[in-house]
């Protein structure tokens, strides 16, 4: 099943890039939780193609269109507030609004996002057995797993579009984890290309902390790094960097080429004590979750892959009466919240899609030199995968704290007469 | 979870009463199978409100709008010959097509049915602490579970309509199974309230079969039922049954009460073999989603409850060389299926709203005499409840055989290069 | 997979008739709970054959021995107190003490029943291709579904001893409910064959509730209801009935033939506002779970089939403010638990294997007159099952409760520094 | 749930490190496989403490004893020849024989491993609120989030005893994906500490696909491999660098020190065109389950991290008609198996367990210098860790062989009569 999460929290997506729409279901989000369609578009508009300048020139519009899960007996305005969506079939139109403002009822909370602004193209160089291989894609493979019945156009469902499920459903996430913990989810971009950001976000979180005598850092510092970050060139901490990085995604772009990058994503205010302790722990889950996501090739977690180097002695975190005096564990220690922040860092590979000419195949099998005729494409895939990272983080975050809730008994919960 | 049915064919719904729309996303169809719009819409037609004469008078039109998962690269006009939808937002206005006809791909389908003839009336009667509790409904218990965020609009998420996804799922699990093995699932109402029908349709199946020579029925005798049971004024074979039903039906509405009713699904030509053994078995399957439908009280498979009182002499299916004599066990033996005809039956309560007045409840526990305002309803729901129970069992069948295929090794599905 | 319940509290369960040992492991009991081995055996005796006068004379001792999830820092003596287990491997000796008392450490806890008194018999009739079919049983269907790997020993996996998982994660389970709501989960049987017991389990408990002034019932007079439970020939309220049932048993044993049964099971003390609202709702799961069971093919929730025949407004239980006035619905509406009684009957076949001759094929398809060679068998299967499906029901109980859990926030939960 | 894999192929597991066994379920093998004890036995040898000169001196037997699953109509001297197994209890002992060399029937195959050379320590060094916490361990979180019911003797749960599930789940999987594609599925240790290998197995095997025109290697050459990697002195393909690390190792460890450690695992005629495409893919199973392990910090697929310095000209593959002509995507795309070998690299942070001096506190957050007072340890947890990674590989490709086997349909499944 395509489904982020769970069992608890999750979230089901479908929808190719060409479709129609990308639909959202998400199961698990507790009753009485405030939802406004609006945050959740913001963060959407971050992950959309043209939302920043070195991204894909295609131009979605991405609006987000709530049907269900929500309510609020006392302003029907309010909660009625959203989109106006029609349907004409049949020589009927039918219309109705959808939602704005609410509450969380608890069940079911879905959304689609249209898919307005694809052209309707040519796509004979890469349809049927004649089709041509893109060197990097799912192409092959997809053709020949799906028995030649793959959506082709724009990648299909191995699209990016797709993590629009993931932006929805870690929008409505972060909302409840920022509510009862003051949780806030951030990323930065570490490197582009062989490009390294001499500043890491997690480094930067770890001198707040060691300034301050406890592993929670307040909402007003949080919201100063939320808009340095957003205010540099590429989302990251290091404006010097952000400059140069984007300098070089230009040349990239006019060479026909592309580039790799790395993100760190840090959430701070993490709720202890949460994870299941081996097979679905926490460490699992975001390995999944994070490393799993299209385009990456790496996943660490903390100090990550310079563990390997080090000593005991050097690597355990020393722990006083106040809290972990470091954070080597990145926040997990046997896939369980410490409440130090949580540390990922995600490898992308350099954007599959390229002008230059490479050595491929027809689906046939039949080898050519293989030359993309058009599209519009991410010179560097990883700088808007940001959000999308973020997202994932807080479903699996959030599902790991129901997960944790349902073990504390609360007699209160069950009363009725 | 919001699922019917998988691990591998699933359907996810979501989507209350009065809210803008039933979402649905039916993940782990394989690719290849032919989809068309039109055959969902005539199951959707089947379920609606006002599909006949004695269900609720309200007139949804239920259209069903394809968003995912469907493809045919040599037909896009065929493939998007669906509905027109639109979305205006912030002064823009978006839209799109959607699919008419196609293939699966393999990857999640998904569909939306606006809901647009909800009247915008007060729910000042069932809204909050004072809100007053509809004896046999859910309201109480929901108000409470939910912290008092429950949408209360029609019955919310507890309505008959979020039956729209099952409908959907089961329309295309049907297909695949009507292609692969000529499968066709029937229903057909034996008791309203004490009237009872004089023929059972898994009787009649059965004399069908002890006159041929297989467990198996030709496709022109199957449509000719499906064509009798959909003549009749409810959905049963037994016609003159069918028409003192329906006077009784009508003289109860008038009488502001309500009726039970008992409806028997039957499939025949059941693909053999499938199911788990235990645990997961078919049968646990069938008994949950069909027992476990709204309004349901009871549910048996095959000769059901009159099993108690026979011995196993009388009981036990003879089997000769050219498969089982007797169909007793109902299709299914270790919850296993044995390619006779599956058969359930399942007992519906008489609907909860009712207009005569009765002891209740506000939901902060002050005691009132309850009597509705207003609102519209079927006077008996299990009469229009056969085709979402044939859905159910499709969904659960689909997802048998694909359960049994997964176990049979092929060499030829791993192949490339 | 294997699992009853679930997501958070499961059961998987593993074993075949007269393989070494049943298997079980239960995950997502939460930690603290106190559980002591010999209550757990109790009731393993009560589904034991050889452990009532009417079931089979097969005479198993099973006894169950705890591998893990039990702790108890305090006492290391009584933690360690449970069976010693040895295993000879390679000329080797190796041994441990297994656990006797402690308390739940929130992982996952396994157990094993080592089968022991199976008689290394003949199993040559039911073997291979020309191995002959028992009508009634899963043998036809097994054999080639595993093509022809099936273990046919005493009817392998499908065989009643793999309800021994069932038997020990519902004795966990039934723990947790009675020490947090004194849930107390009886049955008693209500026909066998043609007779019917005069007074159900559920009108007894009815009558007890109006007399009161709550849902709930003392532990004492659960207490004496159970003994009475006990103390009769079969597992019945009505002690004219067990006696007269138990005649009639030995009756049809000696023909050599067998009888159906029915079983009321009936939770009282239930925790009110657990169970998910549709698709995974309480109802669909305990009519899965006890609807699902081996030999089952009838399974009613309260007032269960007779609701056919009513109106709204005979069916439709009152409410004042002190609770709901009657239990026609059998504590659930909208698959959610109301906090009145948990009841449910469930129709068992009589006893596939019986001594008299039956028409039948071997498994290559080739008819012959079946005629049992031996075997120890249940003339009625449905009497031993109730501690099976009280089981059951307190795994889906617990699971809900669980899940209803997780929905409620307490900010205690998540303390560490 | 405590479950590797699935929902398909699935491996269950209980059991804490100092308890009476570890128990482990598997789920999901097809019927017909062939299962030998001494097969399953072989990798448990590998995986077994004293099982290699540099990891701990504790020295288990770890002998599997298979419970149920299995079975031999033909041979069932062949079929009980496994260890014998008996429980004493109540003054009577029960015994009976266990599984040695059957074929899988499909339904639940059960095992367990009896804990015997467990100390009866004291433990007061780590119990209840006044315990002490071990830095890096999760002493404090788990004591915390168990409210106090945790197991502390030897790690408990947490330990990697609990892998022995990982690794006769992951033993069973590799037999059937060898016997159906020839499957091999490797490891060897990059780095120890500051040390790298200058030969990586992945770099080999690319050079053996060079020489040869097709994605697969012989079994003879693989048996080779196989071969070397076992000779070393650590589980290598590099020879100095085994001896080197092999002293580095122990040094350290007369040091009271630990190390860090990398392993490359690598599987080779790997079945093409198998995972699911985005939330649930090969990609995103390998990074949870490989990535997730105990201890591990770093997860890469392919080129891994090298890809972030890389441009798509030089990191997309070639194809031509016999194949892909490099490796970089290690052998997923998409999250889909090429054929060519899957490459995963694990980067295992330093034991925590030193037995240097560290800050820490005690569990109720008082102050202490900690130091531990005995205990035995492996210096390098990374050096033992490869065949639990090998048999994680397994199980999630095997999951992903069904889930594929599932959506291709096979008339010749489902046909009795």
């Amino acid at each position: 099943m395509e489904i982020l999460g769970g069992p608890l929290y999750s979230v089901a997506g479908a929808g190719e890039s060409h479709g129609p729409a990308i639909t959202t279901i998400i199961n698990g989000c507790p009753p009485g939780l405030k939802i406004d369609r609006r945050q959740v578009q913001d963060y959407l508009d971050r992950r959309r193609p043209g939302g920043n300048k070195h991204g894909t020139p295609r131009n979605e519009k991405d609006k987000v269109v709530f049907l269900s899960g929500i309510y609020d007996a006392g302003d029907h305005e309010a909660l009625l507030s959203g989109p106006e969506l029609s349907v004409a079939v049949d020589g009927d139109r039918f219309q109705t609004e959808s939602y704005g403002v609410g509450y969380s009822t608890g069940e079911p909370i879905a959304a689609i996002v249209l898919s307005t602004s694809k052209k309707s193209r040519d796509y004979t160089q890469l349809t049927g057995e004649q089709g041509e291989v893109r060197p990097g894609h799912t192409d092959l493979v997809k053709f020949h797993q799906s028995q030649e019945f793959v959506d082709v156009r724009g990648g299909g469902r191995s699209s990016y579009r797709s993590t629009i499920s993931d932006v929805i459903g870690g929008s409505i996430a972060r909302r409840f984890l920022y509510e009862h913990f003051g949780t806030v989810i951030l990323s930065s971009i570490t490197s582009v290309g062989p490009r390294n950001s001499s500043l890491k976000l997690s480094t930067h979180i770890d001198h707040i902390l060691a300034a301050g005598d406890s592993s929670r850092i307040d909402a007003e510092t949080l919201k100063q790094i939320e808009q340095s970050l957003q205010g540099n060139e590429i989302h990251t901490i290091d404006q010097a960097f952000a400059s140069e990085a984007a300098k070089l995604i230009m040349r990239t772009r006019s060479d026909g080429d592309s580039l790799g990058a790395e993100v760190e994503v840090v959430a701070v205010n993490v709720p202890p004590l949460v994870g299941e302790p081996l097979y679905q722990s926490l460490k699992v889950r975001l390995m999944g979750a994070l490393g799993g996501l299209n385009a990456v090739q790496s996943c660490e977690i903390g100090a990550g892959k310079a563990v390997v180097a080090r000593r005991g002695s050097e690597n355990n975190d020393p722990i006083r009466h106040g809290g972990y005096q470091a954070n080597s564990h990145g926040g997990l220690l046997g896939g369980i919240t410490t409440g130090m922040p949580l540390v990922a860092r995600v490898g992308f590979k350099p954007t599959s899609t390229i002008h230059k000419p490479q050595q491929s195949i027809r689906k046939n099998y039949e080898e050519i030199d293989f030359q993309l005729e058009k599209g519009r494409h991410d010179p560097c895939v990883g700088i808007r995968a940001g959000v999308t990272l973020e997202s994932r983080l807080a479903i699996e975050l959030m599902n790991a704290v129901l997960m944790h809730q349902s073990q504390r008994f609360d007699a209160d919960a069950f009363k009725l007469f």
